[in-house]
């Protein structure tokens, strides 16, 4: 029996759509599901949940939970990584809260800038942990990562442990028709092409029927700009840099040093920028989950529609070897994208299989795309070498060459603040020097 | 009206193959399907074989014959190539004959070797006036070329011309299946991975239910060629480089230096080498024409199932954008395989979809591969170097280059062979100087 | 006879450098100088002081003023770029009195930054113009580049035109004795190694006697910081990011987001940066010139001492064949330094001799040095990419990724500034759409 | 005091050069020279003769021999290798006689062929134990090896150990005026390039004045080839491939499947090619060893001039940080020569001086000459790989890559071949499986 580990299970909405997809899936119906949290109450939740959708979609999955975690894996053939490290508190609140008093401001502060660098630092031993397990009891499984920040965990883990890994997000398949739905234009018939870094990755191609749609999108996109919108930010970085991000605009505010600016802050609003969206919607989800437990753990008549979410598609995939094609988060080896540098964790197309994930070719990105992504992963590579090396310098240096930081602090403020942000943290970083 | 335009379409059988193949896919039923050839005589058995096909398959496409080339091809979304230049007289006889007078041997003579140069010495300039034409009347078409010597001609197209190239070849899909059929293994569930240059592609990984076949497979074959069969120089191949090879034993004879050596003339019947095998089988195909043209052309009740040919999934992939995997013969830009030539043609794993046909990243070939398939490559580059500049020079690097023909010749026969051999070929060839 | 053209001879300091220094080569003896500039007074008083040198120093180099520059250019063997594009006035004003309204301040403005990208904006095209007059009257000859801005004059050269191109700047040569002097250690049997791009080049390595000398210079210049000082945003680079740099400490304060920041203003006297320092050498310079011209011009007694401008040295190594070593900026062809784009201008060392100058091989730069890099090289690419599309929106984006301008400026003010700077200059650049 | 250490100082001709020259240099008079060999009484008449050189020159080096190898090295700054593994008896009869029983001749056996692959198979592992006391005792120390096969040594040391190396030969900087002697022409003001591999480097340019010689060099050479003379083999491929190679006749003949041919035994005649050669001198140094030793070793009067070796040179560059160019052989990282493997061992011109052997950027070799050097890189590779692995098999297929033992022998043949040399080889060789 195959075996499918879902580690975070613990995170009822997620592990509802990955295993309740798996379980919609005919390929997949003689695997075994583990699941592993180290929050035990929420793990027996999304356990009693999946029982639910299983009974309900007559799927005939074997669903486990275990507590031990080398047990979860032991002989996995897919290990699915959800986890979050450090939670809403202490982790996200002393990620926000500190930054403030420096008067640095974030939205969602899982990719890059200060939030995104201590998400890492914390997240990537973890990442290294499973690693060692998972060479001991699976060393053959893939690793569909989907925790974040997604470049430096998945970069991590391609360039330190042999697991084979490909980080997902799903910010890609919905790009193209999400922006034409914005805009009001029709998504049949709709070809697409997107590359770059997970967040900050780019829509080269749009066309129709083999027409270029950028010149209507960026038209109807200037129009809309008039009004006030929730996509403002990704509207102006198109209208300025030629292309579409596939990250929201919440997200895409703070990875580069034009939107929140204290020099400016009228852009807050201009821009209809979220400040502090990330720990609202924390705080909300938390408040909310006794009503959610209702609607998902208690009620046993739930059930599950397959959704757009990369993983069981790839998993089908890899078992049919019919083939299916992700935007999927890899090392730049070979130069992928050829003008990013090659330890770079970039997100490219890739083709899924029984031969497994292989990324194609991109070449060259335009040049200001490649230069914003550059901006971004030059905050990435030092992130990892600050998690491998346990060096404190190496830290500063990610927070200096983030693009946000630098404009907003000094470089004495920035060594202030990640001190104060490493004596926050405490335990849930490792020891650096 | 999307068009598909065949060049080359008075090959009868092949014709059948790919439009017999692209009738039977919805996606294209709205379809014109462009037929030229410049034998006209061929050209109208063709068409009416096809129109045949097409009222048995209910098919809606609409077939057109055309006599002016431009006209063919002109708003074609997708030529497909299978012309051949100077037919089995003069050329291929002269190809066979006067290397025969020299000692050198040959059995297909349409890759390398002193064949395959000429073969594409003849065929690049044709090649390019079909470029110079779809620049002209359709520089967004997608040219599907399946005419050899594969590599140099469609290295020649993507880096001469503009005009959007893959090289197909039905050498790869079989290969893996068509090995363990031989062996009397199984062949269900079976995982493969192929890569290389055509014709000397490389069965690099092949797995059942997650097990490496290739320790039973080279058991099997060992015992195998104690006996006479049809695969014995790439069995032997495989026993002495580690890893089985796409192209046929008739085929691979006559690309290394091993097997038909003057010095060891037993070794023909050693490995079952069928000397002067193309010619043979031209001779009989002619001989065969008319019965064969009784069942193409002549029977009303033609009809035809989907083949394996490549062709008709790939366009079906472009209009669909429901994604397929090919071995595709490309540019090795970005050094998809990393230990070959940049400038070479490979053949990867591509993705085709709406978005194009994208290659895949590979690698490092095993170091005796990457070698074998370098010696190969060396002929193939100078080959276009010499129909590119039009210098002997050129030629004769080419032909010293080849490890048959460098194997059995001397510097001043293989100049001799070269000079008559442009001699022989006349009008066929350009002028070299 | 061979003959030496020295572009922009009106700069009469730096062609005394250059060509006193040349008159100094015994293996320059038998050339021609032949000086060019569009300033007839200045070029007559360069000539006057030439020969003056060459009377005293007993050099029988044969010296010319040119007015027309193709007859200057014609057959010349080495062609010396010094020139400056719209001088004090009107451009550097611009340059500098525009942003400032916007609240950007700058020091020198010749490199990145808004000044530098408008600098660079109307010496492509003249530029572009000199390689079309050398295409055609001197296609052989070594075009040395001391122009500034650098790696984007040198870039702009070397990827569109076909003449043979070397950018040159004093900053390697003396940065790590410069830096040991200014720390009292002594300078003898030290070994050196610099490489990154040009004014950001980094000492990768500096050792005496095989000890790695970093520790100590780390501990005076720690120490040093203490007290105020010429180079403290040199210093607080190497402290804060491990490696010396090339340029001074009043350039690298615009290259960064670091020093000059309108929210931390008391940077500005913290670490010693003397703004708008560049129009106020300017001014001094212009008003000094009588009393320089006295020195220079009117001195018949003038005599001069080899400098250490790389100039003379690589045409004595060309002519004699006897190697010298340069840090050179040259394209990154073949990724010299592994970790920057390919189409980057790097400054890396380089082999001059009767070959020309052959670039070497450096790899990887430590991480957070590749990264600021990359920050400058994002501004270079598309202020190149402004120049020779001629569109205004890679103006607005070199602007945009420039890590000073963006972080001091919103998105508008900066499209404002640019459009403002269009405008002023006028003539000077060439028009945008 | 610093230190070179000379491994095989027995080799009393070789020592008097490079350590002789050593002697000559200044910047080295207060050296220790260090030297060993496992031969104790060629150690001691090593010894001898330099001493006496010493005092003859009026040096004030330090000799000493030493009996430990790591003693030795101990603290070593440079390490001049020179050794032979297994020397004329057993090893290189054994390496011609065996091969010669199946037919396969050879000149000097000490590159590429069979002959070569065996050198490589028993001196790689005598590298590697060299490596391994270095990384003990002198880890800093740079290695220059001057011990053939050069690029399987050279590349197995820089692969597989942390020692600086570079690899050494003198048949670089004697080809261009070698080749100018030869054909009567004039020497000075001579400009050349040569890159490429050891032994089949090319001479790609050569110009006087800024003319190219090479079109008045072929004419000669054409001419001369009319007669008989030494240097056949080097000029038939000038006038076939289009440029000349660093190697001489004698060497370049077994390199390529053109000129020892047992089907065109005449060959050997026309080309003048000396089978046997190396043997041959082997067996007159022994008989001559006794009168040289008179001349060397007991001549009280000897003295030295300085060679062109490339040893002295280096060693005074880095010591003295005044530059020197060489033709060095070192790991093709980054692509110096862009159309070779990355992994091959390339000659190319390094800068030399206090920062060590630093490669330059070469870039694409003229297509026929990158693709000669890949069939001998092919072989090369494939010894590493079987010197490092252990496995037959690989070395099979480095003698089944060979292009002079492919064309010239079977697969079995050429296997039967390889065991009976392993077995003959004995002790000499490590187990292979």
């Amino acid at each position: 029996m195959s075996k499918i580990t879902f580690l975070g299970a613990g995170s009822s909405v997620f592990a509802k759509n990955l295993l309740g997809d798996c379980m919609t899936v005919p390929a997949l119906q003689d695997f075994e599901i583990a699941l592993f949290d180290i929050d035990h109450d929420r793990l027996k939740d999304s356990e009693t949940m999946l029982k639910n959708i299983k009974k309900n979609l007559g799927s005939t999955v074997e669903i486990n939970s275990y507590t031990d975690r080398k047990d979860a894996l032991r002989d996995a053939k897919y290990v699915i990584n959800a986890i979050q490290v450090g939670g809403y508190e202490p982790s996200t609140v002393i990620d926000f809260e500190i930054p403030k008093k420096y008067g640095l401001r974030q939205t969602i502060a899982d990719t890059v800038g200060i939030g995104g660098i201590f998400r890492s630092l914390r997240t990537i031993p973890v990442m290294m942990d499973f690693a060692k397990d998972m060479e001991e009891v699976c060393p053959d499984a893939w690793f569909l990562n989907y925790t974040n920040p997604m470049a430096a965990l998945t970069g991590s883990m391609l360039r330190y442990t042999n697991i084979k890994t490909v980080g997902l997000c799903h910010s890609v398949q919905g790009c193209a028709h999400g922006l034409l739905e914005s805009l009001d234009m029709p998504t049949d018939n709709v070809q697409w092409k997107i590359a770059g870094i997970n967040h900050v990755a780019w829509l080269l191609e749009i066309t129709r029927n083999g027409e270029d749609l950028y010149p209507e999108i960026k038209r109807r996109a200037a129009e809309k700009q008039k009004t006030k919108h929730d996509d403002m930010v990704r509207f102006e970085l198109m209208l300025k840099f030629g292309y579409y991000v596939t990250e929201s605009s919440e997200h895409n505010a703070e990875y580069h040093p034009y939107f929140i600016k204290s020099k400016y802050p009228e852009l807050i609003d201009r821009f209809n920028i979220p400040l502090d969206e990330y720990p609202r919607r924390c705080v909300n989800q938390i408040a909310d989950w006794e009503n959610m437990r209702d609607d998902l753990v208690n009620d046993k008549d739930l059930t599950h529609e397959r959704t757009h979410e990369y993983g069981s598609y790839i998993i089908e995939a890899m078992e049919t070897d019919i083939p299916f094609k992700i935007g999927g988060n890899v090392l730049n080896t070979g130069r992928l994208i050829s003008n990013l540098p090659e330890n770079a964790c970039v997100e490219v197309p890739c083709l899924v299989d029984a031969s497994g994930v292989t990324p194609t070719h991109v070449g060259d990105l335009p040049e200001q795309l490649a230069a914003l992504d550059r901006t971004n992963i030059n905050t990435q590579l030092l992130t990892i070498k600050a998690a491998m090396t346990g060096k404190k310098e190496h830290i500063y240096q990610a927070a200096m060459l983030d693009p946000h930081t630098a404009a907003e602090l000094s470089i004495d403020d920035i060594i202030a603040m990640c001190d104060e942000l490493i004596e926050a943290h405490g335990d849930w970083l490792p020891e650096f020097k």
